[in-house]
């Protein structure tokens, strides 16, 4: 393909990941645009040749795909406001990739139809680095005619790049629901680092270890899934009573170490909450049930 | 190596884990003794050619190496006090395989020499289905003479076999840093599930996403840890406000989809206490800070 027949696209919002987002659409070829409050950041996207529009409203109307990657669907909706005002957003197609809950991504979409743009929402999933490679993921909900009109071009962005289904807020839930994992499992991290610093040692030192332990923790999710889809919890390989033991130990470490486990009181009142109900010997997914909030009454 | 050369080991636990720790000895042609409180347990061992003892004596004085994989230090001892009693612990190497704290590993090296053992600690850290293959991990701390003398045995539960020291609470302090983040992690993507069922949809599609996801935490491990070796949070890919500003949306997809987050709460009060503390714009990795409790005053 000429690279004059690459389509031009905007990138509104240069943080860390928007940036990483233009830089890739430059280094492939797109006309690439780029805008942000702070204009400074924009400088070394420009020395790849892309074009720094004065306004946001210069920027979407320079190409027919303006993706955005700000912090909330609020501050996506506020950058845009000025080309909202000035009818630019109109005809064109116009995809989010933030975080934020599947009632802001409802509302996103009603704000962007409103105002003739067709709208897709996605999420990247990984690092900034990461953006470009063949394996990385990104998906998207919401208007199919953009998917399938830019598949191509949204795949510079990474090469696993999926449309989960036209309703606008299913990249949000999918965001929710998988990005859970991260914050806590980072806390047990960060514990961890403590807990072996406090003993004189690096923190480096178990980086290999929790490396393979996340790999361990990756075997278990499609067989919890399962569990979970079936409700059948009875064929347990590591048990809500197992847990239910370890939580003592996490007690003694903090006294030895002086690290705060205050966080992991909810977690170990949840596996009581699920012995109590029956699922002792039940897997630890069983964990999934006591989450379930029953049914507010009418 | 003649078969008959192979050292002899006893296996006193016959969880799920246990039976693939003894399962792994006697596929490798191993003399393989085993002994658990409750002996059907031991039936599909027996079929495999292990030698079932009547007795934890007599488990005991059949092999120069003994591993138990009990619940707890504290169910060991229990377990293995008879031999005690009859004096069947001493000259040999003990090697438990179980979970606990630092203080809970202390405790038990000095009753296993009391009573004339050798004690190794040890943690396998994988699934039993895992045990036997070239990259699981196993660590030990402890008694180095009998890692020497029996790392080719030990190696047969899985090639990554590591002695961390020779101090015996090592394996315990790494057990407690590394799997602090197995049970948050594991809370994260049952809520995930749950979230997404409440919407009508299976856990299982987004199995392949939560494994990404995984992968890109893991990739994101060792930076962090160097920032906390450093203590140097500033050069922030995802910062403590960015995490600051996910925390409200927990809240809204609880509400739509019905799923308890409350034990969320004390993770973003760290993510609060980190803000204010004056890390906001620094690394989510400086959360590690705020879960050091300063040391208590005299």
């Amino acid at each position: 393909m000429a690279r004059n027949a690459l389509t031009p696209v905007t990138v509104v919002g240069l943080g860390s990941m928007g940036r990483a987002l233009a830089g890739a659409f430059a280094d492939a070829g797109h006309p690439t645009t780029v805008w942000n409050r702070t204009p400074a950041k924009a400088a070394p996207l420009v020395a790849k040749g892309a074009v720094h529009a004065r306004t946001v409203e210069a920027a979407v109307e320079a190409s027919p795909l303006i993706i955005t990657c700000l912090t909330t669907f609020e501050d996506t909706r506020s950058a845009l406001e000025p080309a909202a005002a000035a009818a630019a957003l109109s005809g064109r197609a116009l995809v989010t990739l933030n975080s934020g809950s599947p009632a802001g991504a409802r509302a996103m979409a009603a704000w962007m139809t409103g105002r003739g743009a067709r709208f897709l929402a996605g999420a990247v999933k990984n690092v900034p680095e990461a953006v470009g490679e063949p394996g990385t993921l990104l998906y998207y909900s919401g208007d199919r005619t953009v998917f399938d009109e830019h598949e191509t071009t949204l795949k510079v962005l990474g090469g696993d790049t999926v449309h989960l289904g036209h309703e606008t807020d299913l990249a949000a839930l999918y965001e929710m629901a998988v990005g859970a994992m991260l914050l806590p499992a980072l806390v047990g991290f960060f514990q961890g680092a403590a807990a072996v610093q406090a003993r004189g040692l690096e923190a480096g030192g178990m980086v290999r270890f929790a490396e393979k332990w996340l790999d361990m923790i990756k075997s278990l999710l499609p067989v919890y899934a399962a569990e979970i889809d079936s409700g059948d919890y009875t064929d347990a390989a590591s048990s809500v009573n197992l847990f239910l033991a370890g939580s003592a130990h996490d007690m003694e470490l903090a006294k030895e170490t002086n690290v705060d486990v205050a966080w992991l009181a909810p977690l170990h009142d949840l596996v009581e909450r699920a012995a109590a109900a029956g699922h002792g010997d039940h897997s630890i997914s069983a964990l999934t049930e006591v989450l379930r909030k029953p049914a507010q009454k009418a």
